[in-house]
């Protein structure tokens, strides 16, 4: 038996690429060839808050200092830019060490998990059932050009990705532009750096468009609300208790944007 | 603004549907439509282990009390059926309790968590670069014919989850035909509920095959592992880590299997 992986380390793939070469035996119409392709790297990054080790993800080794923010802010560990103290990441190990002024996390939240469904992270401290979120009252319209429009964007620049593997893309757009863009291989991961590059350069999200390529979970929903983003798209569906948070919150849920259509699930007078 | 949804449970949408009636305004071809949808329903299931608290999971609500069986394998907290001295599920509460003869789990294993990337659950005690377990040996051998024709199968059974809502699916199968198929918003539950009903049902799995629909990351690959399945397929790509880990562990990894084409990135000596 060949030994056919080389996906550790070396010359040729380096520690943070995105994506990276493996060998792999293609058979096609009954034939056989040796050949060499690239797959998504899966990268573990462990997250320390005020010296203690709270998390490891694993994601796509790209924005590590905005997915750690991202992270902790989604979690409620964090509430602003301001409270980081420091804020440092060791590629080669694979750490992100986060200090603010808020001091360490009780066992007891630490404790309390939930974990979730998604195309993406998934665990979460906390729980969706507790949610007692004020209502998005942004009164942002969107057009449905826009929304078909930013979408094809989103697409032409998720390509390269989508090619290597099907990572997950998320976006923070205005109404005609895509502001920011980020890819992972979790789609929880992909919304996190968003919101912690918009944090870490203070940028305003509660005026904004978040577009994801993944399901739109109750998760997902949840991080978009807590930053107060009026509106969510997506190519594809909702969940049920995706689309009843995003009615619970007043927050303007579209999916199954393909071609010259899309599906408002919630909160339609934003579309106009 | 007309309050669009009816996604809590009624008359018509039973608690333990799998799929839910919505109601959706369509934007098509510059024309409106107010019509009824249906989305899949993400469903929390907390389980409770020896009165003990552990996890929420998101889910498709079937086969619950497989995914807690297979849940607490997959995280090492269970090692087989004999194990278990009561189960139960509270379907309208979403609570499954699970008595074992083990005992409660220390809070440090609580504590360290790895939090995945996985279109899937995605959270885990266990930590991917601890892993030392055993190669998988079994000298099961599979011909590429039957390889592309269980998929063929594993498409076709997929195809009204996939309509109504993009769900992932995972099958068991031995080298001709599908033996178990399960769904489940998340690609992890799909596979725990797959595992804990060949567990409580006494199913040998390590001369099978299992096929998912799902990315194969390196914690889909440490779920097969642990249970010393010889060969895992999927339509979809690998992760580096999850190749890695197939080949570590001995376990031959076939991805993307479409049409009349495949990819083996790891022991490839047992596809004939």
């Amino acid at each position: 038996m060949t030994r056919l992986i080389n996906t550790q380390p070396d010359e040729t793939n380096n520690l943070t690429d995105e994506i990276v070469r493996t060998s792999v035996r293609r058979f096609k119409d009954d034939e056989l060839q040796d050949y060499e392709d690239f797959v998504a790297r899966e990268y573990p990054l462990t997250i320390i808050l005020n010296d203690q080790e709270l998390v490891t993800l694993l994601c796509t080794p790209s924005k590590l200092k905005q997915l750690a923010v991202g992270f902790l802010y989604s979690e409620g560990l964090l509430q602003s830019g301001d409270e980081i103290r420091n804020l440092t990441v060791d590629e080669p190990r694979g750490i992100a060490r986060v200090s603010t002024d808020t001091g360490q996390v009780d066992s007891e939240t630490m404790h309390k998990r939930f974990i979730t469904s998604g195309c993406g992270r998934g665990a979460s401290f906390y729980n969706a059932t507790d949610i007692t979120g004020e209502k998005v009252t942004s009164d942002l319209r969107v057009k449905t050009g826009d929304i078909l429009s930013l979408v094809r964007d989103f697409q032409h620049h998720s390509e390269i990705y989508r090619a290597t593997g099907g990572v997950h893309s998320a976006a923070l757009c205005d109404n005609e532009n895509i502001l920011l863009f980020t890819e992972d291989i979790g789609r929880h991961n992909a919304l996190d750096k968003i919101f912690g590059e918009c944090m870490l350069d203070d940028i305003s999200v509660d005026d904004k468009i978040i577009v994801s390529s993944g399901r739109i979970s109750s998760e997902m929903l949840l991080k978009v609300a807590r930053r107060k983003v009026p509106v969510i798209v997506s190519k594809s569906a909702p969940t049920d208790l995706g689309i009843k948070l995003a009615n619970d919150l007043g927050i303007t849920l579209i999916g199954y944007v393909r071609g010259k259509r899309m599906n408002v699930y919630t909160e339609n007078w934003r579309v106009v």
